[in-house]
């Protein structure tokens, strides 16, 4: 046998053992799939150090609007973030996104805390509102658990309203750091957005596009 | 003193030493902020079993139209994923986002190596064309990180490529699982997208608007 033949039917073989070890993830996977047969409203809870729990928030509400579904956002921490977004949607999509930006600065720029839970509760009833609204298929409680951790507003009254008063159809996406265990251990879906580099480490700023 | 004077002067102490603290924080921010002024175009990964990963991209080219900044998309893998994005985006903002769904379905559903690698292939020279192109701002790269993971392209190749070739104020985004550490070790900024908690465990199906 030539070389060239061995190479030839050693890389025929490789095929068909690629081949058959995809055949079986595919039959494997789609049988897990056919199990996944139920709809419901997710309480959605992006967290941890790293980047895009916002944004990834940000996402799902452009999915909506990409589909036609009807969606709000509140914002509980104002400042320079997510304004690109919210320019977009209110001169593009008005229509079928609400959005709300009630909160104040990031409470190391107000150093004013009745202030703050006052705006945090303005905030918190403006998004019980658009949820009780079951046209709303998906509301972003954009930077919640920042006002959950410094109990602005309290984790258990938050929990309870999803839990008791929630449409059973829509989702909430709750996003921020340091979210509270509690809201953890109730939500249906929790991703933590870990830290592995950040380029501030290395003097660059925050850049348009990328983080606003 | 009365109970009410008590409760009142704590209460005034809680405020005085909150307004303090976050005056400190604020100081100690702004430092660290005065400090970051450059300006680059970033590496930047998404990575991890967790949701977001693609989300998040999509979030940054939604704000690069926000801002009017010229951006592009090369999808890497196929599937029912991500077509919300792709319709929204060429529906209103073709002119500002190239989009290109390029690669096949996942590898395990074309079970054919050949044609995955081709594939692959084709979808890196599209890349390099439009990161070579100034005018993009931002490329994302969609689930990249599954073709590099299977050897359909060679990490050293696609690394190479953006420390020569992409120019310096050009964003290039990475997503997807098990992000090659070479790549994450050449990234300026990488963030795992870690599962906490998945509603599929519990039988709960893809849905519209949330995965896809």
């Amino acid at each position: 046998m030539s070389e060239e033949t061995v190479n030839e039917s050693t890389a025929e073989k490789d095929e068909a053992r690629h081949a058959m070890k995809m055949a079986k993830k595919k039959t494997a996977r789609d049988k897990i799939m056919a199990t996944k047969t139920d709809e419901k409203g997710l309480v959605i809870v992006h967290t941890g150090k790293g980047k895009g729990k916002s944004t990834a928030g940000f996402g799902m509400i452009f999915r909506h609007i990409a589909h036609g579904m009807p969606s709000a956002v509140v914002q509980f921490i104002k400042g320079a973030m997510h304004t690109g977004e919210r320019d977009l949607i209110e001169r593009h999509f008005g229509d079928l996104c609400q959005f709300y930006t009630l909160g104040e600065g990031f409470t190391w720029e107000t150093q004013d805390r009745a202030r703050d839970v006052a705006m945090a509760e303005k905030a918190w009833e403006k998004a019980k509102e658009l949820i009780r609204d079951e046209r709303n298929s998906m509301v972003l409680l954009d930077e919640i658990n920042i006002a959950l951790r410094y109990d602005y507003l309290d984790v258990a009254e938050v929990i309870r309203f999803l839990k008791e008063e929630k449409p059973p159809m829509t989702h909430v996406v709750l996003t921020g750091r340091n979210a509270k265990e509690d809201l953890i251990e109730f939500a249906d879906l929790v991703t933590e957005m870990e830290l592995i580099k950040h380029p501030f480490r290395s003097g660059i700023k925050g850049q348009k596009g990328v983080e606003f």
